[in-house]
């Protein structure tokens, strides 16, 4: 999230899948040894940010997702691509994607196979905590669903990574919200290089 | 601010200063010891929090503040009343205010003076610059004068109190600032009971 509240910026497209300017919300994670291990790179660093992001990525055992995030729009039977994640992408678990268009699951290489939920968030949700079991059921966003999350008092536990830019315009995590409140409490701030993470959990 | 990033609620007025809901931005800081002292209370507990408001005011030697929140808006010759602060006001320094409305240097208890800028926040500021010498200016808010200084380089180090309510709607502290960047990272993240405090410093 940037200081001024975006998670994306703005004009969204095929170009600019996180809007204009909104790839320097992610610059932090992408030298950090702990991103790149998943995403088949080598090398990298450590720092402050690494065991935030071991620690999160650690208990999962599926993840729930937006179309955006998967790849964009459907319907898929005109624009039937496997999503901006490439033949091996970083999940290596389940992944359920909230979409309007039913489509076959698509099983990737190195573990991930992507779900296509058509009746909504809390249904991704409820197929995704069955497939984890004892296992976390990790929301990656995008803003919409994680909204529709926070909304619907779905969430146990978050991590918001602020970084201090601002978009000046784009999509907000937080608006929208219609009067809810999150119900939540911070149990941890770390500041690391080029961002901050908060951790809150469910205090009701 | 609040996790949705406003400083203050919807529909500020005589009654709701802070806007409604507004108030519970700051009520982590009102059964703080290191916050009662100044404004004359006896008691209060010490936590997470309690350095950081220590070392915040520690070095101050003058404060800078928008009209409203010193009492709201002029013209003083028809609206002659003191401000929020009562006659005893927790600054116990010269305290400058950004103003349309020229008035006297207002003299309270306990060291605190308030004078009345017209000429804009660049030259409140050198005025408080002046009178702190080798110690801080402190720029208390509101929103609109903050928002000032970030948009114009004048901060080399801030503080957000961040609140994990909603109050979707209000003032936003980072809003409309026409394209600026801060240029600043954070150099501390503290979680304390119902806030958590950021520090961000001048990078550039």
């Amino acid at each position: 999230m940037s200081l001024d509240g975006y998670v994306a910026g703005p004009n969204q497209s095929v170009e600019h899948p996180l809007g204009e300017g909104g790839m320097a919300l992610h610059e932090w994670v992408f030298g950090l040894r702990a991103w790149r291990e998943p995403h088949g790179m080598e090398g990298g660093e450590d720092n402050a940010s690494t065991p935030v992001v071991e620690r999160n990525l650690a208990g999962v055992g599926a993840y729930v997702m937006g179309r955006n995030m998967f790849g964009g729009r459907g319907p898929w039977a005109e624009n039937p691509w496997d999503g901006w994640w490439g033949d091996d992408p970083p999940f290596h678990l389940p992944v359920y994607v909230v979409t309007h268009h039913a489509r076959e699951p698509l099983e990737m290489q190195g573990g991930t196979t992507f779900y296509f939920v058509t009746d909504g968030v809390e249904s991704a949700l409820a197929q995704a905590r069955e497939t984890a079991g004892d296992r976390d059921v990790f929301v990656s966003g995008g803003a919409s669903v994680a909204r529709q999350c926070f909304a619907n008092g779905l969430i146990d536990e978050a991590t918001l990574s602020v970084v201090p830019i601002l978009l000046h315009g784009g999509e907000r995590l937080l608006d929208g919200l219609d009067g809810a409140q999150l119900q939540m409490e911070c149990v941890e701030a770390v500041a690391a290089p080029g961002v901050t993470h908060l951790t809150y959990r469910r205090s009701g």
